[in-house]
């Protein structure tokens, strides 16, 4: 068993999530920031890869104090189980993402994370460990569904979410596609990793919906 | 003066052209297909990087009957003009653009390219030269409105379109979004090279209109 698992980001006309320096930068507008938190405040658990958490600290909380409350009324905590997928315990012990706002925090290490580094983590957040060299992200899903987790909401990045539809374990990929022009060769995208290499083995996707989003476009996918 | 520059392609949903070997795949659907003819047909010129020469070898040829004989009934060539941005002087003279049907080729080349190159260039397509170790494109615009070019197609690849944004010469920008993820950190995109550090240098777009096209989507953007 696994989770629902959805992939949600924002990313340029050119399909870049953020600059070649991966510095975090305004793609989608205030509608788009409002549909975020409501389908965070509506998911189980929020997760990101460590390049993520390096590269811009986030603390992935829900911003409005209504959806908070409704969490709250509910018996939820105000946030969602804050996931990071870090196969070598890297986290660093003043992440926003262990710190900020109430609820549960799992870091999903593999056996190559020094002892050292669980012990510091281990603080801070439970810890799952699953796979040799870097995460099993099928034995994660696995773990967290055993947990209780039905939904899992993916903010990136690129490399975590490559590795997810590798192992096919997405099931809704939804990109807001903001009206600027990044560029860059080496500019972090929605899929990086290795890549497809045959057509045989493209996620093959199909289109839920679209709808203008501010001055963008918000596209909603289902995996085949 | 300079043309009206229009770019399209079709990417990914991820936002990749082509895999991370560069193999060219089938993104788009008929319908497109049929789409990029007629505006094709309809363009005075269209414009390829040496880069997508030397991958994809396309002709760039109008495909349709139909549209072959709208534009030969109006006193023009059966294609367009197709130009080469080509630094160096790479194009190999067996390429299927300087063979594959009628009409006029222009290689648009840098001083950095050797006598040789342009001597056996010449026989297959007229010479541009431009700019001191890279085509100018600036320069290049200018020579094409001279001779009468109102309107550039450009097909790609991602470092002659990231060099096209970079130089603001692009007036328009489409994309065909296909149903499939491809992946890739190295893999190809609408627009690579060095990208936009800066948010004030972004390229700033404004949606014209987005439509479903066949399993995927037309999004048409214009720049501020």
């Amino acid at each position: 068993m696994k989770p629902f698992v959805f992939v949600n980001l924002a990313m340029s006309a050119d399909g870049k999530l953020s600059t070649t320096e991966r510095r975090q930068v305004k793609i989608s507008g205030r509608s788009d920031f409002l549909r975020v938190d409501e389908i965070k405040a509506g998911s189980d658990a929020i997760m990101v890869g460590i390049g993520t958490v390096i590269a811009d600290d986030p603390s992935l909380t829900v911003k409005s104090e209504r959806l908070k409350k409704e969490r709250t009324d509910r018996g939820c905590d105000e946030n969602p189980v804050r996931i990071i997928i870090d196969s070598e315990g890297r986290t660093p012990e003043n992440a926003e993402i262990l710190h900020k706002g109430p609820g549960r925090r799992i870091i999903a290490v593999s056996e190559k994370a020094s002892d050292k580094n669980l012990e510091r983590l281990s603080p801070y957040a439970d810890i799952i460990v699953a796979g040799k060299d870097k995460v099993d992200l099928g034995g994660v899903m696995e773990a967290l569904s055993d947990i209780g987790i039905k939904k899992v909401m993916v903010e990136g990045g690129g490399t975590l979410i490559w590795s997810l539809f590798e192992e096919n374990l997405i099931d809704e990929f939804y990109t807001c596609i903001g009206s600027i022009i990044i560029g860059g060769q080496s500019a972090p995208t929605a899929a990086d990793g290795t890549g497809f290499i045959k057509e045989e083995n493209f996620t093959k996707l199909e289109l839920i919906d679209m709808e203008k989003a501010d001055d963008g476009v918000l596209l909603r996918w289902r995996v085949k």
